[in-house]
């Protein structure tokens, strides 16, 4: 048998298997799914050995491969991330449980008791690169919210995916659940990932976590629904009233915190009023963090004056660009329409925030801006499933369809409409 | 200009008009956007004469082009049809606006008011046939919601679509709205369904509404997110516990009430113990109301005697078909679990109705059969936005994204998080 079609068959079998896992644990109880997470937890301490061996032949194999010290600092396994995957998991098994929640509930006038109920979506297909707590993260989402997972992870991870997932099968058969319910492709060939993108009948949702390529790949060739997020050019507006030290605080935060994720700020645009104070202040704090700055031509004949390396002229890229990394673009506007215009035209439809003492300035940004997620003073570092309170994320969608910015359990049902009646008819 | 430039170079600039339109229309008042809905009901009396020449112009052609009678009724227009446009247009401006209600609303442990707001989809398409009204109803339902919609009708109601639309238009426009919000493409040129089906950038959600040819091409073809919906196999089971004339008069309605729509029952499922009792009755029903049964080899023991000619043995095509016309699918099962494995083997996701008296029965079917509705002793004819109390749908969706069933205004809009801060920065 040739290698494609060694893999066509496993990919459908594969997706056959999750349909089957998918209606029985559309119907499983809370008590067994919570038993199921509560067994991938455990498991993620007794089977620790199991899973750093793994982890120990993925990683010299990545690191001789040139993967960057980010990359695998991303993909290191130890005692301590693992117990750290255990307490996720722990919380997810806490959540409420989306599944069967009544709700919009009512009594027509003909007397129909109706009501909209929670269902799973059905089959997830998740695609995704390099940090394996994203298998134990999105198996334990789908598992919580009834929904039956395909897994296809990255390839400099497939030794310590595969561990996990099979701890994951494990512990979820163990409580009753069917194994199936929670599959890992593991097998890397390329092709496999085209294939995965066209199984529109197997997989209800797909979920591609990764860099820019990956995503927009999936986007363009996934011939199912597709979540489309994870790209975040983030913006500030420092408006004409903003506060000084809350400007440089939020700015500060939302560049430095955690450069490399996407609710990390991009481009800092500041009210032409504003700049003169603000603005050198917002700079110092970046440069001491590192920051390097790409000022508008405006924006440089303040910060010009500092006379520092990391200070450069902005290019026409950088306008749009998620930098991922501690540089920002600033720009000079001369109005709160003409940052919302900037934004409408550059931003990727993640995070806005507006830092502002003006009240009417604040409520039009919230109104006017039509992005995922849009603040009044606080940092873009928020946008986070966590942060909302959501438990965890699968993802932040920046789709407007079905559901939009940071995606937790809710974000992975569907519902139906119940109706209980006595026997009516229409007349 | 070739046609072929023609047509495109309109779509085009139709999409950038409709993207304007949406941004100004998301940013309307209510009581601007329901100032143009009764501008409109207003119209459809003021300029009734217009109206009605333009549907005297198109219903003369369609006949001689040999529409069906049931197809030349529903293109017919005359004042009392206007009348009941008006009405439901009137209907639409009462209910609530869904733009700018905040739920989930929250405060964060860290001080973060927390919400979701929900805003317009954006640009709608709609690719419909043959009735007319469809151009006021969704456009109405398009503008409450603040969303642009590009019609495109079916080329026997070009001329009352036409008239329509620019009564429509010049509505808005009267409202000081953009009269772009609703734009109708005046040219049959069947090119262009496949044209709009490929504007991913210019349409937000298509919405087809048709015969099953056009929504499986539309959900074949088109690069957006698409409502998959139209199409409804509904089942109703007669469970061993129903009581007779109950069974009797929802099997009744549902398949008699209005055949031709997708809510209609198509296949009637009875406990074969219920059988004996049942089933003649229900047929006995049926035939009064001119259905003809297609029954399966063991109903046809139980009916064969009444030595019906509309009565007759069930072909393999008869299971998961929904045949829009007084005709039902009749087939004896011996449990609970038969029906439903039934139903997911055939049906299509829309509505599906146990008659019973038994409570854990009940409570399973709701439980278990995973479709858009589903009922409890009552007719599968209620599956509409205006009888579930939604003022009105857009369409009946199947999917399991974004919107399941009918979808009324609500289901038109997403939503944006809303964070208003005070300072808060992570830490």
């Amino acid at each position: 048998m040739s290698r494609q079609q060694h893999t066509t068959t496993n990919l459908a079998v594969i997706g056959q298997r999750a349909r089957v896992a998918a209606r029985q644990l559309a119907r499983a109880s809370t008590g067994a799914k919570n038993g199921a997470l509560l067994n991938i937890a455990a498991a993620l301490k007794e089977r620790e050995a199991e899973v750093l061996a793994a982890n120990a032949q993925d990683y010299p194999d990545a690191k001789a491969a040139g993967l960057s010290p980010a990359w695998l600092d991303r993909l290191l396994l130890n005692p301590e991330r693992l117990a750290g995957m255990a307490d996720d998991v722990r919380n997810i098994a806490a959540l409420p449980d989306p599944i069967g929640e009544e709700y919009d509930v009512r009594t027509l006038p003909n007397g129909l008791r109706l009501g909209r109920r929670r269902v799973p979506l059905g089959v997830i297909g998740a695609i995704y690169e390099s940090r394996p707590n994203v298998t134990v993260d999105i198996a334990s989402l789908c598992l919580k919210s009834g929904n039956a997972v395909i897994l296809r992870g990255g390839s400099e991870a497939l030794r310590s995916n595969t561990a996990l997932a099979r701890l994951v099968r494990d512990a979820i058969a163990a409580a009753g659940l069917p194994g199936d319910a929670v599959q890992f492709v593991e097998d890397t060939d390329r092709a496999l990932v085209g294939q995965m993108l066209k199984m529109r009948d197997a997989i209800d949702l797909l979920i591609p976590r990764g860099g820019p390529d990956l995503i927009r790949r999936v986007a363009q060739e996934a011939t199912m629904p597709v979540v489309t997020g994870g790209i975040g050019v983030c913006h500030a507006f420092v408006d004409q009233s903003a506060a000084l030290q809350m400007a440089v605080d939020i700015a500060n935060n939302s560049k430095v915190q955690r450069p490399t994720v996407c609710n990390a700020l991009d481009t800092l645009l500041v009210h032409a009023k504003a700049a003169p104070t603000h603005l050198p202040e917002i700079a110092k704090a970046w440069l001491r963090a590192g920051v390097e700055i790409h000022a508008d031509r405006r924006a440089m004949t303040i910060l010009g004056p500092m006379e520092e390396p990391r200070i450069k002229p902005t290019t026409d890229d950088d306008w749009g660009r998620e930098f991922l990394a501690l540089v920002a673009a600033v720009k000079i506007v001369d109005s709160l329409d003409e940052a919302i215009a900037h934004i409408e035209r550059y931003g990727s439809g993640h995070t806005e925030v507006i830092i502002t003492e003006d009240y009417s300035n604040a409520l039009r940004f919230l109104s006017d801006v039509d992005s995922a997620v849009v603040m009044v003073n606080a940092s873009t570092r928020f946008t986070d499933g966590a942060e909302f309170g959501l438990g965890a994320e699968v993802a932040i969608s920046t789709n407007k369809m079905h559901a939009r910015g940071p995606m937790g359990l809710r974000e992975l049902t569907s519902y139906k409409w119940t109706v209980m009646g006595a026997g009516q008819v229409r007349s």
